[in-house]
């Protein structure tokens, strides 16, 4: 019997097959192309269908389904709401894939709940009991385990730390997406990028050559690889955002790791020591000298692996 | 039957004896004179041995018995840290308590989770699955209910909010106790206005007249009422901080209730609304939406019924 792990985000669909000890079987992944809506539904259920045809074929059928969104899961009506799919408010999603899965149990939830569910079956967090994933991509997220549970909220919306703040002024461009993500997310990024350019004619760094769409959080993290002094100064502030940030949460929830992850995180890596050490000024201290910054282990894969231990858990449910 | 809550602070004892159906039915409160070390320890287990004494001469002996102190319960090797307490690292409280009785089951936990404890069982967070309490008394600290699991961290320090930063230009001073602590506990009211004291030699209020341990955050309040400028000053610089606070801990954890209490809160409910306000402006908005800013039901009690909600459990654990 196997496990189908679905991720889906705001540009493409990733699927992959487990076994229930956690091995990873296959995967695929999917772009959405621009579309939305029911659209996305019918790429999506396809794809199941296309994988229990196959894995029945092999004679390993699927037992049960995770999946996941970038947005919120709402346990009490089974809709989800992903606010960068046009289209997706209140989706049907878990009634969409049960009706192409007759008989197999079917659990959603957030990505950035996935994200920790992930790694805690098979990646960073294996082992502990208290641990939260920082997912710095598009935006910026959280997945908490906190006493080996999983916490989503009143309303599922748990983790929303994009909204955390660290600065007294208010700005009205934070209203979109809160301070953090407005000033540390992928999109954070490159938009500090552009203010900075506008702001500093004399700049003539390789960043200037970067216009438009070019001009993201890559093309930022490649100029702070050449030493450019634009893109020092921008990374210089996320490690401050980063290190407070991860100082707040030690303080809040005294974990055994932080976990750094997300599309956009991946050059970072490196300055993990930097955003301990600022994190080290602000947090509780017992808190901070036993927390451990680590790198996601999954990366891209967290989401699907987090899906799948969804699956296994709605296995277990079903037998309850 | 009968459970034994018992609320130790950095001044006093406090007592209280409940019904399993969550009666009170009677209180005490001793204080603690200067005692430290061993001494603190004596008065507490004379106290306990005094009242399961009497709970059985009155025919309703103890069967539970649960206790909060003001620092960290180690659950691994059950001792206690109050750093108020001169004396108590490390400290075998829970042993010294099973030892004056004998064959009753002793749990033991931190103020702040207790004080969540003690409003979930009776107080304002009665139904709730998700609620935070802040207390702002001489410190600030957090207790956290999360899908009704009451979290305590990897070793038994979440909740540290005092260490919250929210403000990027870090300071010498935050190095003892933070930098939301610094600015908006009791502690850091009275700093606060000591500065101000010192900096405005032009004024010429009601705080002038307070001196040394005068000066402290009633004062303030008081000063308050009487719309003395100073006051004003220091209580809507806490008013930005508390909302600030109370923005982050709702984007994380997306509870149904912030609850504020304290021992310094109490004269600052009236401006719940106006945490509220401020807080509106940074937290996600959704999760802001949902959320209710409630006032203590307990007040000076919610240490007591939280450990009264402990012993409870210790009762369901032994008979497990």
């Amino acid at each position: 019997m196997s496990l189908l792990g679905i991720d889906l985000g705001g540009t493409k669909l990733a699927t992959a097959v487990f076994s229930e000890e956690a091995e990873l079987l296959r995967q695929e992944c999917l772009p959405l192309e621009k579309r939305s809506g029911a659209a996305v539904g019918a790429l999506l259920t396809a794809q199941v269908s296309k994988l229990l045809q196959e894995q029945l074929q092999q004679g390993d059928p699927v037992s049960a389904i995770g999946a996941c969104v970038p947005g919120i899961s709402n346990r009490k009506d089974s809709t989800v709401w992903a606010p960068n799919i046009p289209g997706w408010e209140n989706y049907p999603l878990a009634a969409e894939i049960m009706a192409v899965a007759p008989g197999i149990p079917v659990a959603i939830d957030s990505d950035r709940t996935c994200y920790i569910m992930g790694e805690a079956w098979k990646g960073a967090a294996q082992g502990c009991t208290d641990a939260i994933f920082i997912g710095v991509g598009t935006g910026i997220g959280m997945g908490i385990m906190a006493d080996s549970h999983f916490l989503r909220g009143s309303n599922d919306a748990a983790g929303a730390i994009g909204w955390m703040t660290m600065e007294r002024s208010w700005l009205p461009k934070y209203r979109q997406c809160g301070h953090f993500e407005t000033l540390a997310s992928g999109d954070g990024i490159a938009k500090v990028a552009r203010e900075l350019l506008s702001a500093d004619v004399s700049y003539n760094g390789v960043l200037r050559n970067n216009a438009g769409e070019r001009l993201n959080a890559a093309a930022v993290f490649a100029a702070y690889e050449q030493e450019d002094p634009l893109a020092r100064r921008i990374i210089a502030e996320c490690i401050v955002w980063w290190g407070m940030a991860v100082a707040n949460l030690v303080s809040i929830f005294n974990p055994e790791k932080i976990i750094m992850g997300g599309g956009v995180f991946g050059p970072a890596i490196p300055l993990i020591p930097a955003i301990y050490e600022e994190a080290s000024k602000w947090g509780q201290p017992l808190s901070m000298n036993s927390v451990e910054i680590v790198p996601s282990q999954l990366g891209a894969m967290a989401g699907c692996w987090g899906a799948g231990w969804l699956a296994l858990q709605a296995i277990k449910a079903a037998n309850d």
